[in-house]
């Protein structure tokens, strides 16, 4: 039996349900999804201020997941927030949605399009691309211009962003799209079902990219530059 | 119950059956492994000669699965022969190891080394490298000049392996090892114990990639370079 | 006197004879034009597929053309199937004609434009100029969805090619046009007398580049990747 | 007059002050410097996690300069950590000292070599190199591995940093070099007097880049990425 | 007291003048402002023909620098002409306007767009943007094909280039403008007040750069490629 | 019949004979080589400064071609001084030796090593590795320290340079060596009988590669940046 930590860290735990829901479908047998929302932070990540305020509590969550045994960790925000550091932190493997998205996208064809929430956010899963590896795939960075929180409230808001993965097919000669906020996991299927072209879900793909890793005892690397970082005193931040 | 073909593009049936245990060692209840030999082409490969002759014999194999109803494919051979014109046949999803172990050990932290056989295929894994997007996270590539068929057989081939994976780990300064070979699949763990660090294996990371599409629905896309080849009379060698 | 098989990876032997007329039309006195077609393979190459069976009998070719004497290949179909594998076989200097093709024009401006038959070809033709380094001289890639066999039967080919051509000249803003299809060469003349830009033939290019080679003396180096391949027993295909 | 403020996104008063000395050493007249300390975070900035958690500290550094009507900021740590985030957040212009050193440097020849403190971050000034657009200037990164805090108390480490530096030069081939600390940038003098080569420091240079935008009127692009974050609802962490 | 020499590498005087009062109105207190014309060279800069003939008498420009005891040069053309050599002839720091204000406009958000004079020189301004690093900085290159001494006196050419720069910053998505010709130093305050975005004039930045470096004690490496080139017997062109 | 002027832009005329043997012994029948010294300029070319003072001497030996009617050019200097302004000025096409060195090496495996004459070249010879898209090719540039006009008279230089070459393979894992200097195009023969690899000779490639275009028909395309350079009054220095 393995444990995954599948993290949301913004602070909005009805996105946590739903991505908890999409984890949990994919996990394999013998596999414990554990969906966890961030104690602090930002109600959604739709700007740099945003994502670097999410960081401090995403990885207090990953200290909390070495206390509770975890066994792998996913980071379920597609600007995949503190990687590098959660990975420092923890014993075994941390993989982002974004990085796995892409890199599942890249076995579909030549490339993929990218469609996400706020404009503001292309440029982050642009730098996400580039770090990956997964400029050469990634054709094109689109967005709907829905803000993240409505995309649970919103009645039109699948629509709006299946018209938007139609034309960024076509205007990138796309062969896959690949849906840029874990908010999108529970459309995956229904978008799938209208465009008839393989759609990827980062937090489906995250788990079972982690799911992968700890069946084959695969973790970070510790004997560099993701060792755990050397003890110290932090001053702290006291309440507001 | 899903059905991934593991496919050995070479003729050497010991070696498959090497490739069938590690696949199945690491695969999830409900997937069943076929692992596969090609009925034509090199015993082994180790030029391009040997890569170019293994296709058509590997893309037989695919039609057959084709035929049996396979799931999806992996293609067990670390120059990832003929993966464009399988996923062009192929209706399920295909993974070269090769592609497989790079993604999975870009994971694992800053970079990895690549340990091959014999220093002529080094440049095959680079043209790879490139082409995945994995060439900022492979570090160096390595050869150890054990010719293929003798890992099985040289009872030193193990001890010359793992010497060159420390070398290359000290030399790139890497955090990972990738094997970059089919035949080096169950010396992975023997390897990973001496050395204290992860090393991937390609049978295992390509066929947990392969389970993974697989459950998630995803499939090569079809809608355009990768649609089934248009049928054609094709020329057929009479045997020698 | 020197020697030249220019080989057609296709079977179709119309094609070989206007692939040897245009090679013909550019070779300097002294030098012999060998157009050959291969014995085995597809009709005509328009996918992963295609080009994948095409390589052994486009390597059968070369090996003859050993027994032969011949000084030195033309590998006349642009997606340069088997070019690594035939350089290893091959004693004298092998060219493809997307190699040449692109690498001539990058003489003549900052950048040309690709012009190709069928759409699903594109890709292939950008991993070529990556792969060559031509990159950063190909401004696009473009198809006409005319298939290779009705180059030679269609009477509005051309009209619809160089229609083709002058919309990608202005798309791309390019200097020089690269004809994507070894069947387009005897229109070469032809478009060029139409736009008034340098249009680019990879026979004529590829001929002239071989001719060159051979004039210098230089042959593919064989001190390492591209040493003749180990001696291996294959198991060949039997009749159909 | 313009004020500039130059933040140490840790926590180390005295760090503070060796910056503050080099930022007010070259800043023009008419020009205040404001160096300023981060109210919580790390001691010092030594890995991944350390700069991930230096970042909510420099914001609030960021919003403060801004209720003071600070005219630009340099962000006075090499990995230059929230700089999206702060430029999203401040009405005038933000440099990092990495950033500025880099580009700094690229005008004094072909490359320039880092020497940096600790092994674990050459991974962090590699990518900023990259991001940066740097990457083809930047010939080595290398570490004294000397910890940051003990810069300011080991009597060896101006002679060892030297040192790293002479090698790094030899190694590299390179032009000029670029300290890879903040809290090196009070040794930069006599490194240059030993080596005779250029050798840059981010806090002059970062507090002179500053300088020279706010000279000419500009700021940060305000009409996409990097406006101002929308207002949320924060969950603060409640002090320790 | 240091003097920074802006040279005009063009033979209109009355170009020289505008260049030198916007160098005048950046520089700080302290900095001399000496404007200089090329004695020979071509009266604009709008081709590669002219841009090569223009060296030889910026280079006598530098010498005379040289001899006058300058600190720094600017080399005030955005084809950036002769700068490898004149960092050779230096000894105090040379800096291009375009390399100062690609880099200087890097800062303020994701990518710039170039607006230049004549489509020719669009190839230039792309040479010197990967050259510098800034490629993935500068999201387009526009042309408002106006001549170059028509910017002095087409009463209409500053609305043209204020629309070039309205449509290039649409097209691009970028967040700042790079005004890509010396020519147009004096009306940068102009179109910035028009679009409200930041618009950077290259005149301005390369005398901010140049004065930083100078400022900091920083001149190019002379240990390699940029040593004072050896001595030689020149021939010389007589007469016309 | 057809004429290649091969231009040596240095003023040395030994030089210029012995480049002139070179092309004359690899050109064809009917192709009339013409070799040409620059009028003014450097005796040799050994730095950016001596490159920039060859051009217009150059560019003045293009202009007597094209009253002479020469049908393409040929720029013998490693460095291609001038090559776009050249193509500008040029009716016929203007290929430069590096360019034609670095392509014909290409074919000839994975990748060549240049050896070049002083150390302080070296960085040019990377420039325009990258410029022609030949970096991938190119695993290193070393020097043997000789400076250009003592390759003529030093009689231990060729032993010098076979010895570099022969470093240099091993250093590089190359298959092929590319000389990096006109003044070593003789000398070619002798180090390929020593070496037993493929040595390629700048000089005899372009010839050919001119000879080629020429026999195709294809020219500098004219519709853009290459289009002739409009008609100017340029001011000239008055001999000294």
């Amino acid at each position: 039996m393995s444990r995954i930590w599948v993290i949301n860290p913004n602070t909005t735990t009805s996105m946590t349900a739903g991505i908890g829901r999409c984890a949990q479908a994919v996990a394999g047998p013998g596999v414990e999804i554990v969906a966890v929302t961030s104690e602090y932070g930002p109600p959604s990540i739709e700007s740099h201020y945003d994502e670097a305020m999410s960081v401090p509590g995403l990885l207090e969550a990953i200290r909390r997941g070495e206390d509770a045994g975890a066994d792998g960790y996913v980071i379920a925000c597609f600007g995949d927030p503190g990687l590098d550091a959660a990975r420092e932190l923890a014993t075994g493997p941390v993989v982002g949605i974004a990085e796995a998205a892409m890199q599942t996208a890249s076995h579909l064809g030549r490339g993929f399009s990218v469609v996400t929430t706020l404009s503001r956010t292309m440029g982050r899963a642009a730098d996400l691309a580039e770090r990956y590896g997964m400029q050469r795939f990634c054709l094109g960075i689109h967005a709907c211009d829905i803000p993240v929180l409505d995309l649970e409230t919103d009645p039109t808001a699948r629509k709006v962003i299946t018209e938007a993965c139609r034309e960024a097919l076509d205007a990138d000669g796309s062969d896959a799209i690949v849906l840029g906020c874990a908010g999108m996991a529970e459309m995956c299927a229904a978008i799938t079902a209208e465009l008839g072209v393989p759609v990827v879900d980062g937090v489906s793909a995250a788990t079972l990219t982690v799911q992968s890793l700890v069946r084959m005892g695969l973790r970070t690397g510790k004997r560099g530059e993701f060792a755990t970082p050397p003890a110290k005193e932090y001053t702290v931040r006291r309440g507001v």
